[in-house]
């Protein structure tokens, strides 16, 4: 029996001193010049790109990957090379997996009934089929998109749960558009969950995190396995948040190429380091176009450097 | 140069006299038996899973797709067999565009910025790599989830916009947990919107649709290119949902398996029949489970019955 995902998560944070999550999204019209020589010579664009993404991701993986506790791979950069590229995918959670580290998919998937179990079936769990089982990614979480209510993070998360996986439900994002719709504020009769209140959307996604999150099987970390994805760029909020949701686990996107700062995040780290993660794709990535380093070299740079101001706050 | 989804849908809504959308969204445990009689005899659970799936979806779209001028896949049935799954899905697009029919990828896909686009390229349009342009699906239009707001559904709907192809954005769904955020009622200050006034989230979420839809490029059908997903479960708020967006297309899931009756549709299609797209899935493919006919037999004629009732209303 696979052990939580949430004490899986505690105990490498803790074996890493780490909690720095990879964001792998590869575009391949940007890839490291490395990775492109590794493509195959032959075979259609998609298969040749597909190749090159992978070498790219376990380029990128050896060099910053030591630094960091998990990877993020973000669903539609491999989607958008089709069957190749979800191989690729598949390919690139396996190699992150060799190298000790969990793996969070970027799905930010939302549907209805059986077809909100199924995208859990294909992030981290199995489907029947007359001819056997088939695994899905073997992701250790994913990303969840809350808007469609209770009934729908349902099944996602019993998915999760079944497998010892998490989920990582948005609540509020890093973007300017985050204030379009999650910042709405709510009227009187809906503004209110009983307790400290709920005064917008993404405090009311918050209270439905931590009603979801509130019957976790018991685990050692004492976190929930429904954990919350936190823009970063919105360092006011994380207070509130962890209030809100105070065993949730945060993965906190925004940092670096969007602005956010990892000194602003303290608060997230309340319940323990494990329950702050800290999400950086293009920052490590790209570190090189400022540094003038070789990629590998760069990122590996930054990715400790994240490291270690994160690790000094909690 | 293609012509824009909303006049392809219109001319086709008209030559076929049909508004149907036929979902497909196939269970490996649950397909027609001769499907999986036509999966191939060796290779590997995955492989032979998802030829039995790209068999049914194939049948299916040979019985019921004379009667329905679309079909809607949901991505995550495929996305369970992997990259297998993936090819099916990618065949099973070729294979109803070669019969005529348009194709709505059921992803429900958001996320920000240049994760908005990929979801794009993957969907409806195409990826620069350094070894030659690879295409994505090719679908038709797909569906979108506006919870992280405008600056996320803009990348989406430019991407969609340079393939001619449509978005339909998710306003209001069918399932009772639409309550627990869709339905949220805003507060006075986020409550006007200079107009009739957006007094819940999925009324401002209509509000999005509209003004992403103004700057639709001009196509001779008068509709908007981007499109409402709209519960045919909660028929009171139809009118309302036209209000809010005179020019969009909805997509009215929710009949049949979901408890939606067809008769409750009429105010959609006050622009126009093309503007009022019926999706069945279940109530189709299952429909053998009730009338005790064969599968494909019985799935022509509830299409075919749905496709009368709702024409006869518009």
């Amino acid at each position: 029996m696979t052990a939580p995902f949430v004490d899986r998560l505690t105990a490498l944070v803790e074996a890493r001193a780490s909690q720095i999550v990879l964001g792998l999204d590869p575009d391949p019209a940007q890839l490291w010049p490395a990775a492109v020589e590794q493509a195959p010579s032959d075979g259609s664009a998609a298969q040749r790109a597909a190749g090159a993404v992978r070498a790219h991701c376990a380029a990128l993986i050896d060099a910053a990957g030591p630094a960091c506790v998990a990877v993020k791979p973000q669903l539609a950069c491999f989607e958008r090379l089709g069957a190749d590229g979800w191989a690729a995918l598949a390919a690139t959670i396996a190699y992150a997996r060799e190298r000790g580290l969990l793996v969070i998919a970027d799905a930010k998937r939302g549907d209805i009934s059986v077809s909100a179990a199924a995208y859990a079936q294909a992030l981290v769990g199995s489907t029947p089929t007359p001819f056997g089982e088939v695994a899905g990614l073997g992701a250790d979480a994913f990303t969840a998109n809350p808007l469609l209510g209770i009934d729908a993070l349902e099944p996602i998360i019993a998915g999760a749960r079944a497998a010892g996986a998490g989920v990582f439900v948005l609540v509020r994002t890093s973007n300017p558009g985050a204030a379009d719709v999650e910042d709405l504020v709510l009227a009187g009769d809906d503004n209110d969950d009983g307790g400290g209140g709920a005064a917008t959307v993404w405090e009311r996604l918050a209270a439905i995190v931590a009603q979801l999150g509130s019957s976790s099987p018991s685990n050692v970390s004492g976190l929930s396995d429904v954990g919350a994805v936190v823009g970063a760029t919105a360092p006011e909020h994380v207070a509130r948040m962890r209030e809100l949701m105070p065993n949730a686990p945060f993965l906190l996107p925004g940092i670096g190429a969007q602005g956010g700062r990892v000194d602003d995040l303290a608060p997230a780290f309340a319940p323990g380091r494990a329950a702050g993660l800290v999400s950086a794709s293009r920052s490590i990535a790209c570190a090189h176009e400022s540094t003038g380093a070789a990629p590998a070299e760069a990122a590996r740079a930054e990715a400790e450097r994240l490291r270690e101001a994160a690790w000094s706050l909690a």
